[in-house]
């Protein structure tokens, strides 16, 4: 049965509870991140990295560092997604391949990767975490509806300890955490939730 | 035709030209947010606000300070994506509603109302903000995809004056503008792009 959008977004609800030995294969995982991958970023560059928890001693380990969130160590995987604050490294292989796939000409490319190199670098570190930020909850939102689409729960963490996850795991000086998603079946429904009506957060229509 | 949500991934790029006179209702606009803020929010503070444009000269002083993109002006619609940095301010409300519709037990949501009034208030604003930020990336991403659902396209802008937009409009000082979401009927196909090599966006399997 080919469900619609719509019926997915309903379905999907943060999940806490996992069946702890149902496995999500790695290459499954990387099709589901290839997917996510689709999503827009600012100027394509992508300012998304993941690192893949499957192992159940790291789990375990991770769960230590993230509020002792038991899906941490219950779910099949937990995907952390960092930002990249030096997105602009990238510019060359994103626009190169643009390129190469006759997407984009060489003048065009040239002056992108220019224009990239001169705006990028100037802006503040701050101004490019929030990029990164912003595009990282871009593709983390079509990682979790891919999830569900595929029969499977969600659940992103933003509360972990930030410093000791970059300490433990080694994350270059490029790269910061910004959220744990866990991934598995399902063992106990979730809890529903409700919205605020849509009046309050439409401040203004002009 | 029911589509599949990876059919409206891949479908879904970022357009630039749109039909200036296609028109999209301010009730089907209200319609998608209801559907896109159904997406998880830090504690479910659903921290993002939107400001909704659509008359035509309002779009064309909008374009002026957002880099003069052609989109601002031509889309049927500009949806300003806001974050709400004291979130907590919510919390009330939020939890008030989910335990009035039976889906949270008063101590439940006593003991949720304090926890966030004892956690989110004493966070920095830059804490708040990258909560905000990632969060209204997970709204806007939902956006985008039920937009294209609906035969609609969009593109996400970061590239406008912030200072001069919470100006012009007045936004409370415990908003923030994020970003400019385009909205309307494509004119012309939008341009291809590629993507970094999955290898390169996973930085470890562990």
């Amino acid at each position: 049965m080919t469900k619609q959008l719509i019926d997915i977004i309903e379905e999907r609800h943060s999940v806490r509870k996992y069946d702890l030995n149902f496995k999500i294969s790695k290459e499954e995982i990387e099709e589901m991140l290839k997917e996510a991958t689709l999503a827009p970023s600012s100027s394509n560059l992508q300012a998304w990295r993941f690192i893949i928890f499957q192992d159940q001693q790291a789990k375990k380990e991770l769960r230590e560092i993230a509020n002792k969130q038991e899906q941490v160590e219950t779910a099949s995987a937990v995907i952390a997604v960092l930002g990249d604050k030096e997105m602009y490294k990238s510019v060359e292989k994103v626009y190169g391949s643009a390129h190469e796939a006759g997407l984009m000409d060489e003048a065009n490319m040239k002056r992108l990767i220019e224009s990239t190199n001169n705006t990028y670098p100037k802006a503040s570190e701050e101004i490019r975490k929030n990029i990164a930020t912003f595009d990282a909850g871009l593709v983390s939102m079509q990682l979790m509806l891919i999830a569900k689409a595929r029969g499977y729960d969600t659940v992103p963490m933003g509360g972990f300890d930030k410093v000791k996850f970059a300490e433990k795991y080694h994350v270059p000086e490029r790269f910061f955490p910004i959220v744990l998603i866990s991934l598995g079946k399902a063992a106990a429904p979730a809890f529903q939730t409700t919205r605020l009506p849509i009046a309050d957060v439409i401040l203004e229509y002009i």
